[in-house]
């Protein structure tokens, strides 16, 4: 248990679960009440003027040089994946809070408020970054019909939460209101620390595109069929699964992964007549992205002439990239370099509340450098000087930003 | 429904099933026990002494030139797999009845039998080949205290078949009482097909050596971790799944297979940290065999230590191969190139009762073209023409085979 600040705060947020001995806080459950309650605590102990909203977020605000001026806001969620680490999501809330209490707020030329989120991880239900997406007036209403595994629906559970559906469209800013977005969050990967560096500077969250490929070939008797008689559809898998890898590695920005696969009938006397796997391919930058997954299809579909085999290619879903704003890059990386760190920039993998702001208002994401790259996992950690750190930069960011910049 | 000898009753005998809609005939069930009675029937209109015996095989008996001459026995099984095809160990056992008619057995120097073996499949209990090991006297004791599904014991369920399985002990045969034992069978494999012949000479059933494959290296993100800062488990996996087809492509004689495969966590969105496959290697020459299964060893080896991944291999299954006896090869390419057929020599990459009965005597087999090498599923087929040359050249065989030449 840690007994300063930032890290103290974390460790008794973790104790929000639904789970005794993993943390486990999905959106709307009571676990993820109890944690919002405790939130709202703290933002009111900080100063902040804070509530729920009715989409289920907490979000607390204090008042600039004037009140009513428009307002940066940083935050982050609050929910977690199944067995899941402290300090994805929850990180960005704590240090936000804890950077807004060292402001000298009333010198500001703009509102600062902080946000915490209640479902960036979309475990719970088939929808994702509802609070956000409230908030950023991109909210689908067809959202409040999607059901969980119990089939209660988003609209139900939100009641049972306490909050009232029928407020949801009040939720939505006015794009002057609002000057920028800035998150804090783990890395999730390896590159800061791989680099030993404690932060680095988001240049944009990277888009992605998911298909699912299915192989058909002929299936046989592992005894009976020669070598060169054989459509063996796994081994026309194993072809394209080292193309995949290929690509990405041969192309700068881009990350590719097969994370499932199957072989059918899936005996170990039969040889595969279909083989099925997962792809998904990333890239802050659309045009990389979409060249991969020309050049990938394009390979896949010459193994699978070569082998005589049958290829489908189905898209499943597709991301576009959400490129974080310029002046909010730079001022963050400013803020970095007046830490004594040499500023590093670096993609987001994975996706963020962020994705969902950038239709409202410019955004910027500061990372943390996570042990091991690991994340979704209870073994995720961070440095406690780290973190310290990230507050720090999160504060002083806040207290030179100049408005001005933004609306350039 | 064929109408005329080998065929229609291999159409009848697949009527014995315990599935309304599909063929499903395992060792020692009802279905089997209507099927042994009706082969029983047919054994005897065709001037043989029939009977089941205590491993619930039929056995009938043919007279030489005098009574008690040492025997050649035919035989095949007629258990089956779950949703079979009509023709994989039946064909073999209605073959051997229909070219025992057609015998003149009175001129022969040595009897002949035919045997209808009921556990080739090895599908209900964990055990296999117990019928013809009970003839070889290879039979271990502790084979009838394997358990089926439902915890019923072989011993128990010879009873209910109508089997006492104090009785097997007396079944050994004494090796001078048995002068060979050849089997019919189709090829379940697509040479014969492929290269127009109707019927092929068995060289050697194949020995086969079974691994599972485990490889360890890190699960990650599928967005946050660079490509080069990955260690993908499948990635290695399919790396080693290529080479295993590239060994056996490059050796004479030997193929191998990756039947089943998964990734570990098994999401879209994770990078494999785990892989698991299966691999099945079969050759006739256990020599070639061995050296593949090193040369594979060591290339999985390498391939694990370039990717910085952990590699094991566990061995679960080797049977040694059974060669032909060479005057029993002869002999079948006399009689196949008597019916004007090009002799054409195979090995049998399958496992067949002539595994178990190699140990009592010479052991031959003549396989007969299958559509389009199709087995162990119901569009298994052989022709009705392929058929009728297979009963002749086995008749022909038996008229013209020297017992001396087999004892040389």
């Amino acid at each position: 248990m840690h007994t300063t600040g930032v890290m103290r705060r974390l460790d008794e947020l973790a104790r929000f679960s639904s789970e005794p001995d993993a943390l486990t806080r999905l959106f709307l459950s009571p676990a993820h009440k109890a944690a919002a309650q405790q939130v709202l605590a703290w933002m009111r102990e900080s100063g902040l003027t804070a509530a729920l909203d009715a989409a289920g977020n907490v979000v607390g605000r204090i008042e600039g040089a004037r009140p009513g001026l428009p307002a940066v806001i940083l935050g982050s969620h609050i929910d977690t994946v199944r067995d899941a680490g402290k300090y994805d999501g929850a990180f960005g809330v704590v240090a936000a809070i804890e950077a807004v209490s060292r402001l000298r707020a009333a010198a500001l030329p703009f509102a600062v408020e902080v946000a915490a989120f209640g479902d960036e991880e979309g475990v719970r239900f088939p929808a994702t970054l509802i609070g956000s997406r409230a908030l950023a007036g991109t909210l689908d209403p067809a959202a409040l019909d999607a059901r969980d595994a119990e089939g209660i629906s988003v609209r139900e559970a939100l009641r049972r939460f306490g909050c009232d559906p029928a407020g949801l469209p009040v939720l939505a800013r006015r794009q002057g209101d609002v000057l920028a977005y800035v998150e804090a969050h783990i890395e999730q990967g390896p590159v800061l620390e791989a680099e030993g560096l404690p932060l680095g500077v988001v240049t944009a969250i990277a888009g992605a595109t998911r298909c699912t490929v299915e192989v058909d070939g002929m299936a046989g008797h592992a005894g009976t069929v020669p070598m060169p008689l054989r459509r063996d559809a796994l081994c026309a898998a194993a072809g394209m699964i080292l193309a995949v890898e290929r690509a990405a590695r041969e192309t700068e920005g881009m990350v590719a992964t097969v994370g499932r696969i199957e072989a059918l009938p899936g005996a170990v006397n039969v040889i595969p007549g279909t083989a099925r796997f997962t792809l998904d391919i990333r890239s802050a930058d659309d045009a990389v992205r979409q060249a991969g997954v020309d050049a990938i299809t394009a390979t896949c579909r010459r193994i699978a002439a070569e082998r005589h085999v049958e290829l489908r290619m189905c898209h499943t879903y597709a991301e576009a990239a959400a490129p974080c704003a310029g002046p909010l890059v730079a001022a963050l990386e400013a803020a970095v370099a007046r830490a004594g760190i040499r500023p590093r920039q670096l993609p987001s993998g994975a996706g963020h509340d962020g994705l969902a702001m950038a239709a409202l208002c410019p955004v910027g994401m500061l990372f943390v450098r996570c042990r091991g790259g690991i994340s979704h996992h209870p073994a995720e950690a961070i440095g406690e000087a780290d973190a310290e750190i990230a507050v720090r930069v999160l504060a002083d960011f806040l207290q030179n930003l100049d408005p001005g910049a933004l609306a350039a």
